[in-house]
């Protein structure tokens, strides 16, 4: 056993910090480029990107880092060296081991490759999109397809080759977890839809309207404070698609997109961002520079914005409260709309194109024709060429509605381009969780309806600081999970919501 | 002779567009903290901006580096190597030999003191300035002043120490050029104030109106645009102080400061920070990573700023041309001022004990000050507690005014904290070579005044983009004044021009 263990956790701390450091720089630098810096810099920013990101790569693979951590856990193994750490430190020497035998295996040569092609194929995606035409993107995507192949067989994988690209955003998920996860949500997903589909749509023609930026960001921005953030510690710009940039613990950057005649865009993304940003100011500053400082996984992440976004912001109580304080900024749009209708028109279920503009009970939809398609060009069962015909007839096949064009199709999303194929399924997983994690919050707050109609945010926010947040990577996702519910991931909870929240709002039998 | 000279060169400028890149990593990080950054993320953002500065410098002192660029210039001897490099070239050579014959000097352990030195003096300088306590930063400073001392003689000098640290900030500059420059304006400059004071102060009350904080911003935007920005590769934001930081050609982030009743520091501020970024944004991106593609010297630099924000911003003929455009934006409070009473009011002439807010005749004054003082800090001649003393003493020989406190005295720059002695004559260089620059154009010009009056301020910055931005570095300072105007650096130019602006401004005699 060793002498000194805490000195030689430091060391790795130490280490692990330089590299947490520029992932910091890197995140500013995207942050910059996506809210403020002039168009015009782009070709300077881009190398400055790729050299943080090299040096990043470089400092979790040095030979010192390594030595570092193998003085305390075992590379090969895994097996602990001391019997004096913590077992927060044992985690965190676990996550660590992880990241450093994934980073290794990828060698520099294929990291590059894989950095060029999709730096391309995200200006090619980009072109094809708008002029709507897959032809010129398929080329990229195919070369993309194939690398993604090459990196499962480098990362390695028991089952198959679409685990290994899955387990980079969602450690130890599996592509046989989510076969029997999706599947299971398809029937209930698609029958609930069609009962809906038979009910009259809720007046949304109050949300239609003019409504003006400045109040829209200012409103964004009360929510985000309610929700628990101070502005010495956090931020809320614009940007074309928004997002959370977690700088660290005390820096928290999210942005919004407002649109004119659709101010439900900005105030959802808000309280979706604001939810990822709660989850990201939690984590515990000490732990800066150690997986017990980053979130668990990119499912557990999209757990907490989409509680906030929909299991609240979407909530009759949340409304309660809220609607007063936004009529009295849109008197002229607002005033003389009940809460009832407002409460229908935020919860609109309608079949749309596009993922990020669908409803709680579509998304999944969207998220499972993703998951097969991507499934099926990782087996080379769906040719790249057939991607457009697939894609389509699994729209007409889920949601009943057939794209007009590729643009709204499956060139809508910027994913592949970016080399990101397995990232999908964590928008799934994040609602599942939400849901099961938000029974056990319910549960043990029943009176969580009177208190968010109070604006009492604080009660989910704690609670998910307490359960979640503060713990980090301590806790590997499928453990999370049975750590707060007691149970492992189930579609159950979820479709529970679903059904309680849609079988009286569309009057269903 | 060397082989392939061409192939040496731009195997250098590759290993130097790294440092060039830090850099540009650096001065976001900068922007970013002095702009939107939230208070609370400046322990993590501190080690950031240490971490890019020491990996800027590594690169710069790298043994791949220094063998580079010994293949084309004996660094020892700095005799080149090749008779195929252009004049650019050979240029760029000779400023590289000399950063790294600066760099490689100064050992990484002292740079390290230095840093964490200056770090803690410039909170303790905060806190000293905020409480006016001099003595909470006066051990501060002693170290400070001993350590630029011990940097001087790393640096090397011939005839007084404080020429190696102007130096780092004006190359070939030296204390005795200085000693006569600032002493040579002494006497007219002293002697045009006495004068000026014996007349009745201008009318200035309605520019002490609440002028709104959204519409001087976007005044602001506007005179950055007529000087020919463009925001595709620009920005204006707002920060405590007003700077210009140019992240590379094509991304030139000025900000400016808001005071609700005192317009001229928006609008000058944007004058000035406009005049640095003209330049910056002119220098030629094909030499990015190189001197080449870098500002002369801070004087130079300067004296761009100086020429847009006092030859230009304080001339009648901009006025001519703007003040009907402010009194649109802002008809009751200026639309009856007339434009011969706007015009004096922007040239009042009056002691200040604070630099920054000082005029044209006053500010050079307030440069000799503390020229004075820091010649006499590093001879050893003041000790650091004789400071205020020697301080308000020369407040009331050059500009006849007592400072009540340290705070409006020698605490109220934040200069000396950041270790950066021998700064301050960069700002009188800049005047003084403004001045002597704007001759020649004005020669070459005689129409500028109908011409800026007519809101043409293109013909300035095309003068200066010809005559100055387009070199970078490829003269030396005093070359490049001797290349403009034929002279070397002299203080009669600067001393005509106030004579012949204020003589009649204030009916001298």
């Amino acid at each position: 056993m060793l002498k000194n263990p805490t000195a030689s956790y430091h060391k790795i701390k130490e280490l692990s910090t330089r590299a947490t450091l520029f992932s910091g720089i890197s995140m500013l630098l995207e942050w910059d480029q996506e809210t403020f810096m002039p168009k015009g810099a782009i070709e300077i920013r881009s190398k400055q990107v790729e050299l943080i990101a090299s040096l990043g790569h470089k400092e979790k693979t040095s030979k010192e880092f390594a030595s570092a951590l193998d003085a305390l856990i075992d590379i090969e193994t895994g097996t602990v060296k001391s019997d004096e750490l913590s077992e927060q430190q044992i985690a965190a020497l676990r996550e660590w081991r992880r990241d450093y035998i994934k980073a290794v295996k990828l060698p520099a040569s294929f990291v590059e490759e894989f950095a060029k092609v999709t730096s391309a194929a995200t200006h090619a995606w980009a072109d094809a999109k708008e002029k709507n035409d897959f032809k010129g993107f398929q080329p990229h995507l195919e070369k993309i397809v194939s690398l993604c192949r090459k990196k499962a067989d480098i990362l390695g994988y028991e089952d198959h080759p679409y685990d290994a690209l899955v387990d980079n955003f969602e450690p130890t998920m599996t592509t046989a977890t989510l076969t029997v996860l999706l599947e299971r949500l398809k029937i209930p997903l698609t029958n609930l839809l069609k009962r809906i589909c038979t009910k009259p749509l809720p007046d949304t023609s109050f949300l239609h309207r003019d409504y003006d930026h400045a109040k829209q960001l200012a409103f964004g921005k009360k929510l985000l404070s309610a929700m628990g953030f101070d502005k010495r510690f956090s931020r809320l710009d614009e940007s074309a698609h928004p997002m959370c940039i977690p700088l660290q613990t005390y820096d928290t950057r999210m942005t919004t997109r407002i649109s004119l005649n659709h101010p439900l865009m900005n105030i959802l993304s808000c309280v979706h961002e604001g939810g990822h940003g709660l989850y990201h100011s939690h984590l515990p500053h000490e732990n800066y520079g150690t997986p017990l400082g980053e979130a668990a996984s990119l499912g557990i992440d999209e757990s907490q914005s989409r509680s906030w976004e929909t299991i609240i912001g979407r909530s009759f109580p949340f409304w309660q409260h809220f609607l007063p304080h936004l009529q009295e900024v849109f008197p002229e749009h607002l005033g003389a709309v009940r809460l009832e209708e407002f409460y229908k028109a935020v919860n609109i279920v309608q079949p749309t194109m596009i993922r990020t503009e669908s409803d709680e009970v579509t998304y999944n939809l969207h998220i499972m024709l993703r998951f097969e398609m991507e499934k099926g060009l990782i087996e080379g069962k769906i040719p790249v060429e057939k991607v457009p015909e697939e894609w389509n007839r699994r729209m007409r096949e889920y949601l009943g509605i057939s794209p007009h064009s590729d643009r709204e199709g499956c060139l809508q999303d910027i994913h592949w381009s970016l080399g990101a194929i397995g990232y999908f399924p964590t928008y799934t997983l994040g609602n599942l969780y939400a849901a099961q994690f938000f029974e056990v919050f319910a549960k043990e707050h029943p009176d969580w309806k009177e208190r968010i109609a109070r604006g009492e945010l604080g009660i989910l926010s704690k609670w998910q600081k307490e359960h979640i947040h503060r713990f980090g990577r301590q806790y590997l996702p499928e453990d999370l999970c049975e750590k707060i519910t007691g149970k492992p991931l189930s579609e159950k909870p979820f479709i529970t919501y679903l059904e309680n929240k849609y079988t009286p709002l569309y009057h269903l039998t």
